[in-house]
């Protein structure tokens, strides 16, 4: 299948490199920047462009991985191809492809890319919506190829999704984030909780977090949550998110 | 070095296998409950007790690894001996041992164990605090053969670790848990998230996480909290908590 990318950020980069690991040939590289599109393009030995016109509409896969708010302007450009077009975004409903668009879908990659860390692809789940059976088919068989762990997403659970991953993800590298801070407050260098943290989420990789929750608040150690107020004296932000957090994981069990 | 392991629970029976694996010789597993000593006792060869008055008083080590509150009437079974006795409490000050004690410190882990899950204990960080240096040489040693990160950290440090550990560890497996719930609220398995969540473990493996905080809070994105906000309509709690981390990260960039 020829492939064309519109997009060179992060995931456009991780999806070109799976694209082309995967065996698909990566025709074009579209960005509008065109020193990121030529980096990209070479990467993955396809042609660079940013020019909206010099789009290939002759491919048989378009994968879209810009902004959301470009998404529907891009849509325009491409709106009378044969090829299976496909946006990547988790906040973007299925209904910003025109109708009269031949074959549309969503590929959204439930994962977090950094541009200076490799990723096994096998380990990013990849939700899939489509305009219609038919098209889900041939996008599962393109997703598939790339990694095993597909899922089948309406748009609102998609939203659901995104939802779910600022809690798990997002928030939790903020309390990473506050340990960092409360260390290095007190002259203890961050590195010395990183086996802790990487154990807690390989924890939850065969069992579930309501299973395995510990801590002073769920012990109803109430000496402890009085000590670890006191020690964050002077900081009311994180003591009123100590007390937010422990009430919640009480309340929970 | 023969060891008398004072307790039978998660970490006394992680300790035990570590210090086996190590070439020490565990002599005595001891433990209130005469069945959880046996057991911990067989799998490393070593002789059962239930009986304080049986505890072999002529080790070289003895690891403490009970409830906090039994540690202060176990050291009174020990007060007399010659050989190192440790703690393994992170909420445990020092001065618990008895000055007069000839030789006494602490090894406490800053790990989760759990008993169901092998753990690696070359990945677990070992804070160490001692009667005086020479004990510190001694324990020094001792606790290198079990694990390359070794840490001297005091009393009031500990406490501090304990607490960063609440906010990077307990809690950040409390919001996988509300994850799960959102999910599962939404006929979606957490199965979807768990990549994410080891991943976004991972990245701080080699990054700070402040430097690699993501999501629609840090991005000033309102329309996306505007709508996370309304997804969570009904869950008041889950709404609180959302804004709480919202308002929080925002702070801090």
């Amino acid at each position: 299948m020829k492939v064309v990318c519109i997009g060179s950020g992060n995931v456009a980069t991780h999806f070109s490199t799976a694209f082309v690991a995967a065996g698909f040939e990566l025709i074009q590289v579209w960005s509008k920047n065109p020193d990121h599109a030529a980096l990209l393009a070479n990467q993955v030995n396809a042609q660079g462009g940013s020019v909206k016109a010099d789009i290939n509409l002759a491919a048989d896969l378009y994968l879209i991985a810009i902004k959301d708010d470009a998404i529907a302007e891009m849509l325009e450009v491409l709106k009378e191809v044969r090829g299976l077009v496909l946006h990547t975004s988790g906040a973007t409903d299925l209904n910003v492809f025109p109708a009269s668009m031949e074959n549309y879908g969503v590929l959204y990659p439930l994962q977090t890319f950094s541009r200076s860390k490799a990723l096994d692809f096998s380990k990013v789940p990849l939700c899939l919506e489509a305009k219609n059976e038919a098209v889900m088919l041939v996008l599962k068989k393109v997703a598939l190829a790339l990694s095993p762990l597909v899922y089948e997403v309406s748009s609102a659970q998609r939203r659901i999704l995104h939802l779910a991953a600022v809690f798990a993800c997002n928030f939790s590298n903020h309390l990473y984030a506050i340990g960092q801070d409360i260390l290095e407050n007190n002259e203890l260098e961050f590195e010395i909780l990183r086996p802790l943290i990487l154990e807690t989420a390989e924890k939850v990789q065969h069992a579930f977090p309501r299973d395995v929750q510990t801590g002073p608040a769920i012990r109803n150690d109430e000496q402890t949550l009085i000590k670890h107020k006191e020690l964050l004296t002077g900081m009311p932000e994180l003591q009123d998110l100590y007390e937010t957090l422990s009430k919640s994981i009480k309340k929970k069990h």
